[in-house]
């Protein structure tokens, strides 16, 4: 895993300068408050993974253009960064990236303020392109994912929540962002419809993927590899998959007692402890990694379409270790 | 100024009907908690004047589709609803338009949620024109309104605030609304350049007048009329123009204070009825009054540069209008 993330880094390091660099510069007409408080996120270790998605599907698409490129990817970091800050305020969270959350930090309002700042320069940059296409992709995340988490909060504490609206929630608060990230890729390179629609695939597959095995890594990693802390999900009343499979499938006793800890607002780590050896013993865990790995399936597949380029090979990497992540 | 608004409703009438059925049909495709939170202040009797700009500028240089101006038009409302959704949480403001702010009702995660959605669906119905100028337009307002209300964040309770910032702010959080609902509608409308610079400019002035209008109003209406509390922007730390023009003018007796009863939590109804009387004693009332009617004859100014229409006229009253609440 660190030597995949090796490679992937060796492969993409000038991406990745252009990108700190356009992350920065674009923040720099502004105050210094918004300066420090989105700074406090954009800048602490992001893995600026939805960027890179951006500008490798532009560059598979024949794309040359790096730096206008890297320019253009960091809208997605932007998106990505407003909706964690007001998350973060929503649920009341206190690390991120393994520091204080903003709201923490300074205060809720600014948080608000800052995330809407964000979300707002986001949505200049795009309208900069003066393409409608990739304009009204970047309208349409910003408000699917505000769907998803108002859809999430709805179901906050509810042990009625089904899979299907699990799925529908990921989709929309993660997948859409990773595939608008890959079709916009598609869109600046002048690709041709199908090969917008592969790559939009790709993206939405890999999303899913990606936000099932960032569920799984609550349950399966302690707060220093996590930046947060373990178990945080379900503190904050957010039933994953690994919980709504378990909750199928255990016995009635079981399952008023796993309701009882979601309704109440704090529960002890041997709590925890208990509700994982449940997930185990019952195949919640097991779940929700097969069905992360069919969608990795089919975000390869959707690549597999592509000449095997230098872009392709990375793109494969990048599946890899984001499917590393929770196997 | 009953028989004005009654001018302006009865010529607007029909716009109105159209703006009202357009702003729940674009709420009607989501579910439940958005509708009832979105609505709840939505359909709270605002005055729709940032739509009604847009239609008018529009229809001022020529455009006839009354149905597609509508449907244009909700981008405003839809954003001002926004701000006035977060707002509330950042202020902590207990009434909105006579009502619980959505915050109370409800919760600040779901206003928070709320005005993410707002924002992002008056993006989308932005991103439907595929008009490039059109989109930069409302791209510009929101990144220009998180700063401005950013800015007005960080001199909460701040007596160092001076009138040049207070101007940027109110330019930011209010007049680039007015600004740009006057500009898209003389774009929707394929106007010359000279004429979208005057509505422009007509919405520029426009908008500081209507924003120091409603700053005169904290101070010189009651609750009843006002729909929040009188004092109410003192109360949130709020420094506008009449209290910043009194602390230049007042003995530094007078000045400490102001910048007493600011500081503190809270403060009675007398410290406002002095507040108030020292604000009419050294002319701040005045001289924001004096300032804002500058405005006006500026925003008639641009106005007069158009031929005589039914549609200037209506502007024209709708100016009135807005200058006969402060006056």
């Amino acid at each position: 895993m660190i030597d995949l993330k090796q490679k992937i880094l060796a492969a993409v390091g000038d991406d990745l300068a252009l990108i700190e660099t356009a992350l920065a510069d674009n923040l720099n007409p502004h105050f210094d408050l918004v300066r420090q408080v989105a700074g406090h996120l954009l800048f602490a270790g992001g893995k600026r993974l939805r960027p890179l998605l951006m500008i490798l599907s532009a560059r598979l698409c024949g794309y040359a253009d790096r730096a206008s490129a890297a320019e253009y990817s960091v809208i997605f970091e932007y998106l990505h960064a407003a909706t964690l800050i007001h998350d973060d305020v929503v649920d009341g969270a206190d690390l991120r990236r393994g520091q204080m959350a903003a709201h923490h930090k300074w205060d809720p309002p600014t948080a608000v303020l800052t995330g809407d700042f964000l979300l707002a320069r986001s949505l200049s940059l795009a309208a900069r392109t003066r393409l409608p296409d990739v304009i009204a992709v970047i309208a349409g995340i910003t408000e699917q994912m505000s769907q998803g988490e108002i859809r999430q909060l709805t179901y906050k504490g509810d042990v009625r929540l089904t899979e299907e609206i699990y799925m529908d929630v990921i989709r929309c608060k993660t997948a859409v962002l990773f595939q608008g990230a890959c079709r916009v890729g598609a869109l600046i390179a002048g690709a041709l419809p199908d090969t917008v629609a592969a790559l939009d695939d790709f993206g939405h597959h890999l999303g899913l993927a990606f936000q099932m095995a960032d569920d799984l890594l609550d349950y399966t990693q302690d707060t220093a590899v996590l930046g947060k802390n373990a178990g945080a999900d379900l503190r904050e009343g957010k039933l994953t998959l690994p919980v709504i499979r378990t909750l199928q499938q255990v016995d009635a006793q079981d399952k008023a007692w796993i309701a009882s800890i979601i309704q109440s607002a704090s529960f002890t780590p041997s709590d925890v402890d208990r509700l994982i050896a449940l997930m185990e013993t019952c195949g919640g865990i097991a779940y929700t990694r097969d069905l992360a790995a069919a969608h990795i399936q089919s975000a390869k597949k959707a690549l597999a379409a592509f000449s095997p380029t230098a872009e392709r090979a990375i793109l494969m990497d990048v599946v890899d270790y984001a499917w590393s992540r929770a196997s």
